[in-house]
């Protein structure tokens, strides 16, 4: 699951700490390499940019799909040549198109960022080869299409067909749908793709152009809690290969793309921290960690979520929140009595609350308590200055033993 | 409410940005000293540890109620006197209480924490004056007491008297109370107060101890919607002040603090962010700001929040939420048509909300839209590293008129 003599070792350093395992990364990307083929995978830097992990991630060959320019320019840095770059984010600057289109393929969100695209590119004297988002007329369990800020609405693209496949400066050469993450269940994915092929098809014929690339975004999600069943990459990499050897007859051109958002990285990653103190009020245990809202927010957040529902198990809000059972707590201690429990913060806020009343080992000041599932949307999204604590580090534990911070 | 035209000049600058109003601050601190006599005021720098806004309040007169090693530090740097800084938080380290001892009167959060902060007291060859904070018998509304993770149960300071009162290398003079944050009714506050001050007395005797302080925590409030009726600082200071010189008769060399939590700055900042892109979809308007749920996570939580709630008006969880209508969006444009839309943030994810469906003057990309309230817990809570965006800058304007980053 994670190496427990590690994070033993970093803990003598560390009194907080991120662990990436780079085998893991290697495990889960090469987990998709295998089942998919016909497909090229796009790493959502956004859920980890840690420099190893992007290294790890490039070097299995996947590419990067790029949230912002400093992402694009990172994946440049780390090596990746413009056609593995895909930067695709709402309200781009035009500072960030002309950083971004010499080195990346950009995704227009918007009619009005492909006419902004089209000024930089004919400032640059050069046809810029594009992606579109489109929001499409359908989701991942329903015909309908919704009201988002991503992309343009599927309408919207025909509507303006005429105008769209005789752009100066720009050529549309792609298409980007995504609408939804963690999903688990592969035949919701696969017959999304089909939807998706489909609208590509239409896309092309109706814009008369030549599609290069399909990015079919990323719906692929990955188990947190033991109640979850693990996608069937199997079932879904075959029934996507069916698919997408059914496009080439028509598009033997095209590229697909997968973007893995958080499925490669998810599980390499731990989060340690210690026992900094512990105390009984009113018949309760309360045991006080360090760095927990300010170092890894998402457990607090999902209690904090959990108690505004009346919902017993309530549904995703990705990527703050996932569960209220997404992370299991393990503490490293050779205690055999258990004692229930309430893990919280050593902040002075009460919203710092980890988990409520749950059954743990005895544990004693200094102990280790590892959080799972910090591989992704974890470091990112915590608000690390808050309280002026020193920071959780981060750390990555290569396939040959070495620790790297 | 807040300086327009210096919103104006940041914005040519900066796409998006704090601006805190030192102004404001003494305004707010100003309102703190009128209406309260023989009371002291903390600063929660937590709230907001920019240098500028801890150098301001400092100036006036305030103390520091500090959160973490770090800001003992700071507030010692920023030249507060031992006896001006209050450490309280819970889970201390031996590193923190060494840090802390010399420089800050240490508030114990636990009878473990006590016999640390005996152990580096010998260790110093000293005897720590010290406080302990006690979680009371009593809440805001409630004659009764609740587990708490912060502080000593009532019950178990008087069970350990004995022990309590005569501490090798450790003396206790004071108590700290807190267990709610933006109270904004008067009365409610200072019937707690009321309480306190009877449990120091009690402590004072049972434990036949001097108390030096009494620390009666931050209940005060500020008004965040134009529902909130603001507290009645004025009946709160003259109740506060009777209160205290009747305590004075018997406790004649006490001092007793208020922390101010976020009322002295709530008020001073705004964060300000442009319009990076509009669009329509399925007969939506959707406004994309620069910068949200990463410059200024606080307005999207409180959407996201409220999302799971069956309430229409769910109760705060301070300090990540206080209600759904507890910030303002203006829009800085001459234009008078309005149209109703709803303002998202450039990341790309759908919790990247920052309202729905509110009536706006029309915005064009390039507009300027102020939120305000964001003076505290604002750019300390937000994950300002997530998706790799240029962060918003933190700027103050000084009373002088100089804008200082």
């Amino acid at each position: 699951m994670f190496n427990k003599e590690v994070v033993i070792k970093c803990a003598k350093e560390y009194d907080s700490f991120y662990l990436y395992d780079e085998s893991k990364i290697i495990e889960y990307t090469n987990q998709l390499k295998e089942k998919f083929n016909n497909v090229e995978f796009l790493y959502s830097n956004k859920s980890n940019p840690y420099p190893m992990i992007l290294k790890t991630v490039f070097l299995q060959g996947f590419g990067s799909d790029s949230a912002s320019l400093a992402e694009v320019i990172s994946s440049s840095n780390h090596g990746l040549t413009k056609e593995k770059i895909y930067y695709s984010a709402p309200g781009k600057s035009m500072e960030d198109i002309h950083g971004a289109m010499d080195i990346s393929v950009i995704v227009a969100d918007s009619l009005d960022e492909i006419l902004r695209i089209q000024e930089v590119a004919k400032e640059k004297g050069v046809t810029a080869k594009i992606g579109i988002r489109i929001n499409p007329n359908f989701g991942f369990y329903s015909d309908k299409g919704i009201a988002s800020k991503f992309g343009i609405d599927e309408e919207i693209i025909f509507e303006n067909g005429k105008v769209l496949k005789k752009l100066e400066n720009v050529e549309i050469t792609g298409i980007h749908v995504h609408v939804r993450s963690q999903e688990l269940q592969a035949e919701v994915i696969w017959k999304y793709y089909e939807r998706i092929l489909n609208l590509a098809k239409k896309v092309q014929k109706e814009l008369d152009i030549n599609l290069e690339f399909i990015n079919l975004g990323s719906g692929i999600g990955i188990n947190y809690s033991v109640d979850d069943n693990p996608l069937d990459t199997t079932a879904l990499g075959s029934a996507a290969e069916k698919l997408i050897v059914d496009l080439k007859r028509n598009m033997p051109q095209v590229t697909v793309f997968i973007e893995t958002g958080r499925f490669a990285v998810t599980k390499s990653g731990v989060y340690a921290t210690k026992v900094v103190d512990i105390k009984q009020s009113y018949g309760k245990t309360f045991v006080i960690l360090k760095n927990t809202l300010n170092g890894f927010i998402r457990p607090s957040l999902a209690q904090l979520i959990s108690s505004y529902s009346s919902d017993e198990s309530p549904a995703g809000s990705e990527p703050l929140f996932t569960s209220v059972n997404a992370f299991d707590f393990i503490a490293l201690t050779d205690e055999s009595q258990e004692e229930v429990v309430s893990l919280v913060g050593n902040l002075c806020t009460g919203t710092d609350v980890v988990a409520k009343d749950i059954l743990m080992p005895k544990l004693k000041c200094g102990d280790v308590v590892v959080m799972t599932n910090a591989g992704s949307y974890a470091a990112v999204l915590s608000p690390m200055q808050f309280s002026s604590q020193v920071p959780p580090a981060q750390l990555f534990l290569s396939v040959n033993g070495e620790i790297v911070e």
